[in-house]
């Protein structure tokens, strides 16, 4: 078994918490080791919240390492977005209960963004708090939904509106995972690394354009890189600022458009990634148009996010997506902050755009639509 | 109108958060000049969670002092433990997310311990997490369940097994509300009181054991200082422990045969003080058992609970009320700890508790039934 991971863990600490991301192919196969190193030699009773697929997939994988009697037991939330609700919390608390779960007891979040989120809130508030693992499964959640502490559910009134800031113990980013990942989910989960590299590594942008075949072929050694470099980026931002009142805000670069784009389609046409890229296109031609970077790193900025997709095509009028951008929780007491690039890797936050801007900016991501179908 | 409260407000210091306690008659009818000084003279978005009855008997106290064009927006919960789940939740937050309410807005807990758990709870997860005022309506959620920042509903499994810590903004006890209690419920808030006296207060049991005519008989100036004394007691354990790790634990004073009794007689027969009333014999009888306080004090002790009682009898194995204390979320690890009396005004936490001495306990404490009785 390979307990040492090839890159030293990344810390996140928080006011609330303090923890490691350990980034390795294997992790997942040598996790009782590791969780007997994480709480001191005793481990508690475990239980694990996942779906039926991943499962089927990679049951065997996570219980090699356990003896029989430490064995974790599995709940599980059937795959999707519309099971991330307040019905699914009341069930897994329910079995949780029934299974004499008490405030010692660990969950994992075995699976990608829904699993994070919906594991991460029930360890937030049963019992009043207790313990939670990462261990996610999608390149998207590990290298930005597993990070950063926020958990929680949709309402009907719109997603994420209910949940908590809630850090877990510590995540474990299995590589080999994502060898079962279908190609689009990777795409997807690129575009958010294609954002850190924008707002905040240089070195992390660079990688991804010269190293962009190995990438897209999945090859370990290349998401190894991309991963930590990611997760590097989101955990310096949220270590800065756990609770989203100032830095951690330019994690929502290209986010303002791309959950507009999200909503408008109905949370179905397109993976988050997909709409974050179109999101990101739009917030660079804002930032073109305000003169706060140059056209060279702005036509560098969007062949890179191109690269990585070219995201799948939709219809809207922009000026809808304009309209739906009010409804967003990063609106305040109705001032909306808005994330503009000031370069290769660094940003602004802006008060002032007006919905005309706005509307400018999106009208020219659609140009970019266009180019994609000639 | 009267802004000033005669008692100087009760400071609660947390890690989380600091607030005042307000304990006033008339509390209510200032509330907004009072929302004015909290928020720097810039009151958010207000919303009103309360019962119908509270609403109709309280209203237009409540909406007095407010102008206009800045009156709360009513949310509605019917009264009653069994609403006390997470789809009262769901249905909250979905009215909050359709009326606009955002990060800053506020919330309103007016109403007794289930209006106030349920409230804080809303806030708790509203967007990750909301202000919210506790205006308590009842003597046991003025003197209890509105400070300390436990909040959260009730699993089918158990009570209280989803939640959040999470402290108010401020809380206003208003005195003149008390006039429409309840005998019944005055009396089961006051077991709280007699709580508070016994495990840290030797000052208040003396003032309940001298003035029981007065405060029993609700006039204001007694009670304001009774809820004065024992909101003190429960903001200076609340203080040194805000999440249960050590002395927060002597709240818990006759909570575990209590709870026993509330769960046996299925949340109906008994009140929260009256359940806890009993329970508090069994632990005198455990402790004067253990040798822990002088036969003196037991006396003085039993005889001040059943001042303010007798609470109403009820029949059950005391075997089974043992067998029962098996699932109390203060239970860790198979760990059970037990606060036991050892003076007035003075307690100690055991871990040793035998079931067959708790079962002895409990058996004495039907003997005060058999006194009751005659």
């Amino acid at each position: 078994m390979r307990y040492h991971s090839p890159v030293p863990p990344i810390r996140v600490t928080t006011p609330a918490a303090s923890y490691d991301v350990t980034i390795a192919p294997g992790a997942l196969r040598s996790l009782y080791p590791r969780l007997r190193r994480l709480t001191a030699g005793n481990p508690p009773r475990t239980f694990v919240v996942t779906s039926p697929n991943i499962w089927a997939l990679w049951h065997q994988a996570l219980l090699e390492s356990f003896p029989a009697l430490h064995r974790p037991t599995a709940l599980f939330l059937p795959a999707g977005e519309k099971h991330k609700r307040l019905a699914a919390i009341e069930s897994l608390a329910q079995q949780l209960a029934l299974a004499g779960a008490d405030r010692d007891s660990l969950l994992l979040a075995f699976g990608g963004g829904v699993i994070g989120d919906v594991t991460g809130f029930l360890a937030a508030i049963y019992m009043r708090g207790i313990r939670y693992l990462g261990l996610p499964t999608t390149l998207l959640a590990q290298v930005d939904s597993s990070l950063g502490g926020k958990t929680g559910v949709n309402l009907a009134a719109g997603k994420n509106l209910i949940g908590s800031f809630h850090q877990p113990l510590a995540v474990f980013s299995d590589i080999d995972l994502l060898a079962t990942l279908p190609p689009a989910e990777l795409r997807s989960g690129l575009q958010e690394s294609v954002k850190a590299g924008i707002i905040r590594s240089p070195s992390l942008l660079r990688y991804l354009e010269a190293n962009a075949d190995a990438v897209l072929a999945a090859e370990p050694a290349a998401l190894t890189r991309v991963v930590t470099a990611s997760v590097k980026v989101k955990a310096e931002v949220v270590s800065q600022d756990e609770k989203e009142s100032g830095l951690r805000m330019i994690l929502n670069f290209g986010h303002t458009i791309g959950h507009a784009i999200e909503a408008a389609t109905h949370y179905r046409k397109l993976l988050h990634g997909e709409a974050i890229a179109w999101g990101m296109l739009a917030a660079l031609n804002l930032s073109l148009s305000r003169g706060g970077i140059t056209r060279k790193d702005f036509d560098r900025m969007v062949a890179l996010v191109l690269r990585y997709g070219p995201p799948p095509l939709f219809r809207c009028d922009p000026a809808r997506l304009v309209a739906l951008t009010g409804g967003d929780k990063k609106v305040r007491s109705g001032r909306r902050a808005f994330v503009l690039a000031t370069g290769i890797g660094s940003t602004e936050i802006a008060y002032d755009v007006t919905d005309a801007e706005l509307l400018a900016a999106t009208r020219a991501m659609f140009t970019h639509m266009r180019h994609t179908e000639e």
